[in-house]
């Protein structure tokens, strides 16, 4: 039985840490790498060393950050009063983009999902207890997915906060934008029929 | 505009080297080797960094290898009147599977596909011809995929061979084991016929 060089095996092996990568993906991307990229693969290298090196978490926002707080945080043009908490740091960029929010944020880089070994402690439940305590937070606005983990994310952060005081809101279910009601999945209107609003 | 911290847009681009992986995977390979697993992220770091320092490529046969001759090439049980011209280093682990050929090989590490930028130098030709023109070697079996880029190669590399006096083969294509006349594609049924034997 021939074997490919242990090299070649350690690093087909190492590359399967990544997510969604498979054995035959991860031979296809050592392959490309030795054959057809190696400044690609050593630049890799170095990029990889130099973010566990130099990425750690914002202490208030717990998104990932050069330094102990992030620009973000310690920025003065923000409301202090307002936290909104969101699932990864991807979902902060899409409420900036809106330009509606004007608060604090806290990432909890993951949702609740215990089938995949993922629980408080691994989302930092502690650290957004105890950040929505800090005696500035007026109200949690809760921005997790719609989904059922995310749902189930904002369920449980809610009664947490609930029975220490805090005010919690639920940014709002309903009809997207250019929605149409033929067309929309009946989860989503039965959900816009409950959430009506007074005109 | 909030932006990624520069070490983690760093990454990001980085990882984008690997074959198949666009902006949105990168982003989820990033967060994930930050957020989950960052034991497997210098784990890639130094097997890309060890690979890189002592892999090459065998000088007989192409493959990669970590000596100067691979232990393939090395042995003294195999053939040296056979070289078997084969596509990647995994095309060579499935001749050997078959237990059925004890010749040498000579590994392209790739196919001719001008579309991609991979001509007759990046596929090593230079390197094959000389190999194949050593005095020991009598037959090249030119085992190349049966895919466009995979018969454009072997043609070019028999002409290449024909020229000067080496006799080249090319393994069978008919109907696979198992294979029922009912449901095989027709270009492959044509191939059989043609390719008939007498018994």
């Amino acid at each position: 039985m021939v074997k490919n060089p242990p090299a070649l095996e350690q690093l087909i092996e190492s590359l399967r840490c990544l997510p969604g990568v498979g054995p035959k993906s991860a031979l296809r991307m050592a392959y490309h790498l030795l054959q057809r990229d190696r400044k690609g693969a050593s630049g890799l290298a170095l990029s990889l060393d130099h973010a566990l090196q130099v990425l750690g978490h914002c202490t208030l926002c717990n998104n990932f950050s050069e330094t102990s707080i992030c620009p973000l945080c310690e920025s003065e043009k923000r409301d202090i009063s307002q936290l909104c908490v969101v699932e990864m740091p991807t979902d902060l960029m899409m409420m900036e983009q809106t330009q509606s929010y004007t608060g604090m944020y806290f990432v909890l880089m993951g949702r609740l999902s215990p089938l995949d070994g993922i629980g408080p402690k691994e989302i930092n439940l502690d650290k957004l207890i105890k950040r929505a305590q800090d005696g500035m937070v007026n109200e949690v606005i809760l921005a997790t997915n719609y989904t059922v983990e995310g749902e189930a994310t904002a369920h449980y952060i809610s009664e947490l906060l609930k029975t220490r005081g805090i005010a919690v809101s639920r940014i709002a279910r309903g009809l997207p934008m250019g929605g149409e009601i033929e067309y929309v999945d009946s989860g989503t209107l039965s959900m816009a029929l409950l959430g009506r609003k007074q005109l």
